[in-house]
């Protein structure tokens, strides 16, 4: 039976671009496991009631449902061990912990700032109330006195990508010489801003641009291929 | 044989304070090694020539002679493979590379500013005028207009922690259920601080601060029982 995913889309069903989501697509397609997506958005929360909880992403397969992108990647390798693994042993988990930490933290955050007026325009218009109240709430301001100007949001993603981008020029993958999930986890938080924003994140001479570039490019282009909401 | 390290030492030879070389002794304990350190100053290049360069820590086990901390530890691990390792193939490796380039462009700079007055006063005076003319020269300014007060340096460090936090919410250590070379990356600019300054960089309630405590106590108190230059 098909895997099933529930998965945060925008205006054009087709605009997928949830950071956790992404963390799960690529997850299951490091597993060589076909996927059927489900476009969700906010307001349909009795969509997913049966996970006993209101956020995506959430899978089904077969007679298991698993929520929550970290617990999505640790069943998948419990389900399918003998498929290639997204955190091998104690330092595959360690390592994908605090680059997902380091991706929510230190990253998330600054991305979020650059783009929030872009990803408030992708939104389906049945969303965009919910996206709006529910944030300016956690954030104590309005979307728009949140938002930082483009060339705000490459200056200081350049100071907090310095970890990263001393990783990534000396191995082509945060995970090491192949990706895996600690590889998915930041990545995601990239396509966050790609599928929805035509903002500047990183620059073409940053190594972290080339991984992403090459993170693009794995599954078929699986991530390369995905719509997005603009031009 | 033993082998003999030579470590950077204060105006009191017993203090002892590069990163660099607390990541080696820690890993040296790690792997049960006795070690004999040599006291070192910046003056004495002459003394560690044999290594092909000027910088510390230099190792010597028998006919072997190995500089760089991150080359150190890759030498133990293949030189005493039936020990601990540090570096458990190529998830721990990556975990490894990422954490010690976290705690040299996230950590590093923050902690240095914090302490950068109390270290040039624990240096050896023959040390202090080759430290301000380099220091000077690369930060481009003077050690007293680059030092922060120690209210900014321990905010400015709060929030560079987020990530390491919240890994070490959901795990004793940055390896995971146990300490290994991932660790003594990050906890090396931390004995940096330790032994030279009294400034407080961490909050006690942070999680990041019982983590600190956990690493000074391990191998009988190796770290704790280190000499510092203040009181």
């Amino acid at each position: 039976m098909t895997i099933r995913m529930h998965d945060l889309a925008g205006a054009d069903p087709a605009v997928r671009f949830s950071p956790y989501c992404w963390r799960v697509r690529m997850a299951l397609a490091h597993k060589g496991l076909e996927v059927e997506t489900i476009p969700w958005r906010f307001m349909d929360k009795d969509a997913i009631a049966f996970s006993g909880q209101g956020f995506v992403p959430v899978l089904r397969d077969g007679d298991t449902v698993a929520h929550d992108s970290w617990a999505i990647a640790e069943y998948l390798d419990k389900a399918y061990p003998d498929r290639p693994w997204l955190m091998d042993g104690e330092q595959g988990r360690a390592l994908a912990n605090f680059a997902r930490h380091y991706a929510q933290n230190a990253l998330a955050p600054t991305i979020f700032k650059g783009i929030i007026g872009d990803l408030f325009k992708a939104l389906d218009p049945g969303d965009q109330a919910y996206f709006r109240a529910s944030r300016e709430k956690r954030l104590g301001m309005t979307l728009e006195q949140f938002q930082i100007a483009p060339e705000a949001a490459l200056a200081q993603l350049a100071a907090q990508l310095s970890p990263l981008r001393a990783t990534l020029r000396e191995q082509p993958f945060v995970n090491g010489r192949h990706a895996a999930f600690a590889d998915y986890c930041v990545f995601g938080g990239f396509m966050w801003a790609r599928n929805v924003s035509g903002v500047k994140l990183i620059a073409e001479d940053d190594p972290v641009h080339a991984w992403r570039e090459r993170m693009l490019d794995l599954f078929g282009g699986l991530a390369r291929k995905s719509p997005r909401a603009v031009a």
